[in-house]
């Protein structure tokens, strides 16, 4: 499906985890796109109507003027839509090793970052600290992937894949959490293979021109006067 | 990969509708398998070591000896290791078809399900009342989704897709959480078409066998001193 004619725009936030993922993909599969930055408070009549279940949450990736949705069905759609472009995300005709990429994916998003939001946004000291101890198991799990499957990466080869950008696109809003809260990321003591993997991760040339700074997070997070909020938990 | 060597055990445990949802799938696919009821006070040492993760929890699909975790992933799993028998519970060769089912999958679990949680066990009167609105407004939304594709299912052709077994999967215990706690479900009066369309799927010679009764849910609720617990969250 990848030809000239292919018309693709990303309605993003600089500042969004779930965003940077899209750009990652895109990137990874050397997709050219149109990047709209949105102002969420003001949000463009094309991401209400372009996503209005959620009310016009972003990222939303317009394909030909046909919009999806939550970062990670876009991501299995581009792996889809594109397949002939760039590595695949997940194993094309390896059914098994799919579910296992998607368990993970989940992973992140349902135990990893639900732990990490009962941390920062719990109602009490006890539920907060719950959340703290859930956070760092579910590093450990990780942790564990990666020490069991001796690569590089969570794709269990020698580049990226859906694991990887799921997790790798938090990077930078989890580092920008801790700074502002101590809440743990990627520590080098702790988690150590983890630490180089984000380093690794990072480094890639689909991902550090849109990995936003830390400093830059933490300014925004402190602009919007909200700084306990976990950016890694504001959209997806 | 659908051969006559074949070995599919699920472990489940009857009341779970995460379980329900794997029967109802392998049933539509056609498909044998060992089905082994859990006691979930008392794990085996299959399930634990079968989904170490999430400490056990239903359903594991074991596929010629390995493990597959999660109702969602585990469906999707079903479809392309077995794409060769019976029909399709995404649309193989449609990208965007895909990428739509998968959103609304989303949705029955991250917003339906997530809200009927929270009118269930907020920690106030105000945010369980909000729970109940937003429920409501995902039921509605779900309505919506039928009413334009004036299709008897949401996979918009004349049989179940996905998010038929998503959302499917649950009506009994959403059925009995009504019949315990007065949660709105498939009311005719306000979402008809989804009433009509949980009749029509609870009928389907793959659903009526592996359908708990609302009764029988009931009953278990009961005997389990948890009457105010939403059978339809406790694992998936």
């Amino acid at each position: 499906m990848a030809g000239c004619r292919e018309e693709l725009k990303l309605l993003g936030m600089w500042a969004s985890p779930f965003v940077v993922r899209v750009q990652i993909t895109l990137r990874l599969k050397g997709l050219s796109y149109e990047y709209v930055e949105e102002d969420l408070q003001n949000k463009s009549e094309l991401l209400l109507g372009s996503n209005p279940v959620h009310g016009g949450k972003v990222p939303v990736l317009i394909h030909n003027g046909k919009p999806v949705c939550e970062s990670s069905v876009i991501l299995q759609y581009i792996d889809e839509a594109f397949s002939g472009a760039g590595p695949s995300l997940l194993p094309a005709d390896d059914p098994y090793g799919r579910a296992v990429a998607l368990f993970w994916a989940a992973f992140v998003d349902g135990t990893l970052l639900k732990a990490r939001s009962q941390a920062l946004r719990g109602e009490t000291g006890e539920e907060k600290e719950e959340g703290r101890k859930k956070a760092a198991a579910a590093m450990e799990t990780l942790e564990g992937v990666l020490r069991e499957s001796e690569a590089k990466f969570f794709s269990a080869r020698d580049g990226p894949g859906l694991v990887d950008v799921m997790l790798g696109g938090l990077v930078g809003s989890m580092r920008a959490t801790e700074e502002m809260c101590g809440l743990q990321t990627f520590d080098p003591t702790t988690t150590p293979l983890l630490a180089a993997w984000a380093e690794l991760f990072c480094a890639l040339d689909a991902v550090a021109p849109v990995m936003p700074s830390v400093q830059r997070l933490v300014e925004y997070a402190e602009a919007m006067q909200q700084p306990r909020t976990d950016v890694s938990s504001t959209t997806n």
